[in-house]
């Protein structure tokens, strides 16, 4: 299978470098970076064990790059208007994106656009950050879940679980909407709080009112999963998310990377479309709507 | 009658010192400004004619004072621990204590441990602030509103309400739940808003998604109040309170200031006993209860 990478940042660079290191056909569209991987490849610093690519695949223009089996899509939500323009070039009639974003509906949003494409969702759970052009570092973690959305040939879906395998990434697939709303509920609040209180999930936890408000926020995602008919999700759900992050160093979401860097957040993705399609149903997010307007305040003046 | 001012800050120096100025026989209670104002007066400049005590009667300690038919309550309700012990020495059988603070429920706490004291609200709309020691600063507006809580002797009201008027301070008396409530249709979005958001009342408003959250915070303690019985209270009054607050200069209410010179903040009146009563009737207000959780988590750092 022949892979396309857009967006070769913190974690795209990370799952088309571990696809290529492991011999598979990929080729990645670079912006700002592009003539310094072009000369200097690829440096994956990594937990599971290093590796450098000499002379990947790269490009600057997608129109430059062969036809794709597989698109891997990992650029943030909010450069998403450049999809339109950029996938085409990469497109046959049986090639399959996966897109390994952030919050509620962007395969939705996409297949409006390109509507017999085929589509699936990649719930990453890694820590990465790129250090320097061309370097990321991955910290840890970094198995991926992806989510049949509307590919209709099992057997790509089938291949690329296989090659990430194969690759060193855990892959396994799971059900597109449990998987999505699922991350959502320790998404929803922790990377909005994290901005607003200017504070890391750890502090959050600490306290005891901002302990309960979080899980009150997750109670609110549950209500709004169930309430759309989303399968295996109660309330036993919040307080596993709750443990397991206590387990956790404490930690910056991307959001809050985000805000901290100036960059814009994905208040769109993970916060409105979901609240709007709760909204579909009659349900509320109170919380999580306090939050999202919130964040909107302060994205105006951060970037 | 004879006055006794506990907190002479910016609000009790103004209106005990418009009692005083205008021949009411007025005692104050200082703290860290006693010897300076026992030695150089107090001055207190105003929008409406600055004026000047020469000798106002001052003491260190209530023990000092004599008893008081009005006891004007001036401190922030963080420090109404005290009252229990400064108070006594002022009361004989028929002192009225009006309590000029912010919040839902002042009157309640002090009356369990006074259960025969009259007792009254004072809502104050003032904006003044001491500026150096033994002197204030009132900016503007300035009447008072005043509630009668479990006062038995009309005549003390009446009494209480005439000396302000001839004072010069506008006095009018209200019935007492709408207007503690109605104040907190203004307070409790604006109070934290400001503070989490570190932004001014015009900031607040001029962003689309807080202006909303705003008034969806103003509706909740409108729909609190209703399920609490109070009347005259209804939607219109948000927009009302928002086309008030569009026509005022930049704000930051008392909270803000409080959080920003990092003393306590007032959440328990002004958030968690508002909570707690819209409880008892089974109501809740998801947006100022993450709004208060949120207050509490910047209290404990900050001071």
């Amino acid at each position: 299978m022949k892979y396309a990478i857009i967006g070769t940042g913190a974690v795209g660079s990370y799952y088309g470098g571990k696809l290529a290191h492991s011999g598979c056909d990929v080729h990645f569209l670079l912006h700002s970076d592009y003539e310094y991987v072009k000369q200097h490849g690829l440096q994956v610093d990594s937990c599971d064990g290093s590796f450098h690519l000499d002379h990947p695949h790269v490009y600057s223009n997608t129109a430059d790059m062969p036809k794709a089996d597989v698109v891997i899509v990992a650029l943030k939500t909010t450069r998403n208007h450049l999809l339109a323009t950029l996938l085409p070039p990469l497109f046959h009639k049986d090639t399959l994106v996966l897109l390994i974003q952030n919050g509620i509906g962007p395969e939705a949003e996409l297949q409006k656009q390109f509507p017999d494409l085929y589509l699936a969702a990649g719930l990453a759970f890694i820590c990465s950050s790129k250090t320097e052009p061309g370097r990321v570092n991955h910290q840890c973690y970094g198995s991926i879940n992806i989510g049949n959305y509307s590919c209709k040939d099992t057997r790509i879906m089938d291949q690329l679980i296989a090659d990430f395998n194969q690759a060193g990434v855990k892959a396994l697939e799971v059900e597109y909407r449990e998987a999505r709303w699922k991350k959502a509920v320790w998404n929803m609040p922790f990377n909005g709080m994290t901005v607003v209180m200017n504070a890391q999930t750890n502090q959050l936890l600490a306290n005891p009112a901002t302990r309960e408000l979080i899980h009150r926020q997750m109670m609110e995602v549950i209500g709004a999963a169930q309430a759309l008919g989303v399968q295996n999700i109660d309330a036993s759900f919040a307080d596993k998310m709750i443990d397991m992050t206590l387990t956790m160093t404490p930690y910056s979401p991307s959001m809050k990377l985000d805000y901290d860097f100036h960059r814009p957040m994905e208040i769109a993705y993970l916060y409105s479309h979901a609240i709007a399609e709760a909204h579909t149903v009659g349900y509320s997010m109170p919380c999580l709507e306090m939050l999202e307007a919130q964040l909107k305040f302060l994205d105006v003046s951060n970037s």
